[in-house]
């Protein structure tokens, strides 16, 4: 009899190190190429990969109800995404129950063993899907706040529609990095006193983001509603959607964000699943005033995920400077879904949408430099360092997970260095 | 000897109307699928379309160097362009010499030609490219300055980085859509006097405009020069940037147009290439202040291509609203593409950016109802009929052709029905 894959009691034969992000109540999904191999589906468990094409080949995957094994021996998610919320619950209750230490049937043919797991040291991510389309959304009301106070009226800091509305916008697909692939500081247009000038952006800045991955495509022309998101959603990532604060201020009126954003956006490799972030589903922030009809949603609504920022200068230790939880999001990864096809624009499998930045109501509960320093204004202070902005070098790690009942369920490190501009 | 394809002397062995958009001095590409068969690639020529896959298991194209073959059978163009603009110009090449009316090679040979030309208006025209970003600009000066006049100040229209700066966002492109393909009126949120509502956008508009494909990957992090960008575009096709009005006024602050814009872009199923726009070559208008240096570029940066709107209620007769003449743009489509590659981002081939809105400098050029209406405050007359902004049953039809020495290469028409939104 299979058992529940989130229950806290569960262990793996596969060894999982205590506060590991990739317990067996995980199972997260990602792409993964090994030395001299081709790319294929995985599975991080514990500090190992499990190879889904060579369990598939060895026949552990039949009783799975997959209709075609190939979808695991493609170099993207999307075909194994596109068979639907039943399959993924399917396949991740079949894969925890081969990984289960009461469960012989893998655990003692070492054989076979010996082809399946891969260290995760050993292989080389590729990003987990092909993305169609990108949108990033602002959906924290403390960093909408906090931007406003800012830029615009520091008594009236949110926008009309902000209330209304999760305000997003398309962002670009092929700037889309993984982990570990550092990031180039861009060149672009900013404007100083008394010039406009073409230069490296002097005023770098993350954005500290989860991120949701499609796994069903809509019907064009038809709304996907609230209370059947979850049917669309297959998993979350950490997202670092970087920004060069000046090239954004001089272009942004009235299209939105385009160079200032479109350099580079990071993402982690693995796709934890919906199912996998269950336990830590709370109840949303009151909505004042109420969203229309085609926002509403019932139930619980938010994930209550604990999410940091570490920040390391070239040659030091890295130093946390931001602890906030997702859990203070006000609009909702349902919401942002809903409102994003409300007027008929369809998604496909491998949409990927980003949160906007995290930031809490606590002044190191903020999701960017921009706010953490407030625009400069009050640099974060270092042993030997200050910033108010990044610099050359500097290597920005956000971290996430939830937690319950002594498990934890994390999305593995988001790690990028700054390198210096070309130009 | 291969005589030069776009020669006004030529003549091709297959009919070509007089005044029609597909002359032999034109070949379009675009992606075709004959009744029972799959898609392929095609080039149109009169009002008939060449079957390359055809052409190419005849042996016919051997000659023009193609590395592989298939690239002729797949449903998108996407493989083919990869091959780089010296294979472009040299397939042209050879497909211009086998049509030539003084070339028997295929003009006699009916076995042949049965095989390789279909009507087309016997055949499903596909999406030319699997399209992996969609970029949209605002690069007419007379567009700008109305939207500036009638939402901003009359007096100071344009924002301050509009003279310096090719502004520009992403769309989405999971709604672009061909030629044929009605489109959905769009419900969203728009403000009232007093409320704000969930409802069918009562702002309806097209926007005329053009839009160009790449045909060759850019290096990640190094930018596109205004010089090489003749070797990374493939062609043109129409657009219509389809916008509902009401529903981007609300929601476009400050992070841009979303759901007013993302619900349906409409394109031209024939590329028309670059090559074949050469003769229509003509400068732009001077621009003051000078372009930063990387903006800068040499030569006849613009094209002189006719553009018309026509607009036709449901059972009427379309009839003419805008005529305005490409040639008029402020930003070229080389500034455009080093703008965009100018902080690192990288294009990839099938990327699609659009003009934005033609708008000339006579009240009867403006490229949107927006503008021909004055924002509604001037409805246009029709026999029969007033329209401030698009009603149900509208049909739009875009035009665009170059002519020169009594040759006319143009896009075939755009077109799309306006249908009564869901809700």
């Amino acid at each position: 009899m299979r058992r529940d894959p989130n229950d806290p009691r569960l262990r793996s034969w596969v060894e999982t190190p205590a506060g590991g992000d990739f317990p067996i109540q995980n199972l997260p999904f990602g792409v993964f190429q090994p030395a001299g191999g081709v790319p294929r589906a995985g599975v991080a468990i514990g500090e190992e990969v499990i190879d889904l094409a060579a369990l598939a080949a060895l026949g552990y995957l039949a009783v799975a109800d997959t209709p075609d094994q190939s979808v695991f021996s493609r170099p993207s998610l999307n075909a194994l995404l596109a068979l639907g919320r039943p399959y993924w619950r399917s396949l991740r209750g079949r894969i925890s129950e081969l990984l289960d230490s009461d469960n012989a049937e893998l655990r003692d043919r070492p054989e076979h063993r010996e082809r399946v797991l891969h260290r995760q040291s050993r292989v080389r991510m590729r990003l987990p899907v092909e993305i169609g389309d990108y949108v990033d959304f602002y959906s924290s009301l403390e960093h909408a706040t906090n931007v406003g106070k800012m830029f615009r009226d520091p008594a009236n800091p949110l926008l009309p529609n902000w209330k209304h509305l999760p305000v997003g916008y398309h962002g670009r697909c092929s700037t889309i990095f993984l982990s570990g692939q550092d990031v180039r500081r861009p060149c672009g247009q900013r404007k100083t006193a008394d010039s406009i000038e073409y230069g490296p952006s002097g005023r770098m800045d993350f954005e500290l983001e989860t991120g949701f991955l499609i796994g069903r495509a809509s019907e064009p022309g038809r709304a996907v509603t609230t209370a059947e998101a979850a049917d669309y959603i297959f998993g979350m990532v950490l997202l670092n959607d970087w920004s060069a604060r000046d090239i954004q201020q001089f272009e942004y009126v009235p299209l939105g964000p385009f160079l200032g954003k479109s350099f580079a956006t990071s993402i982690t490799p693995w796709v934890v699943t919906m199912e996998a972030l269950e336990p830590f589903r709370v109840a949303g922030p009151l909505q004042d005033p109420p969203p229309l009809a085609y926002l509403r949603a019932e139930g619980a609504g938010n994930l209550d995920l604990n999410l940091e920022v570490w920040l390391g200068p070239a040659g030091e230790d890295a130093r946390r400077i931001c602890r906030t939880s997702f859990r203070h999001m006000y609009w909702s990864m349902a919401q942002q879904l809903a409102h994003l096809t409300s007027n008929g624009a369809s998604v496909r499998v491998g949409d990927l949408c980003g949160s906007g930045t995290v930031s809490g109501p606590a002044a190191d509960s903020w999701g960017s430099l921009l706010e953490l320093s407030w625009n400069g204004a009050r640099p974060l202070e270092f042993p030997g360092a200050r910033r108010a902005f990044l610099e050359d070098g500097d290597s920005v790690i956000f971290r996430g997970w939830g937690e319950r009942d002594g498990v934890r369920v994390g999305f593995g490190e988001l790690r990028a260095r700054l390198l210096p501009a070309l130009a």
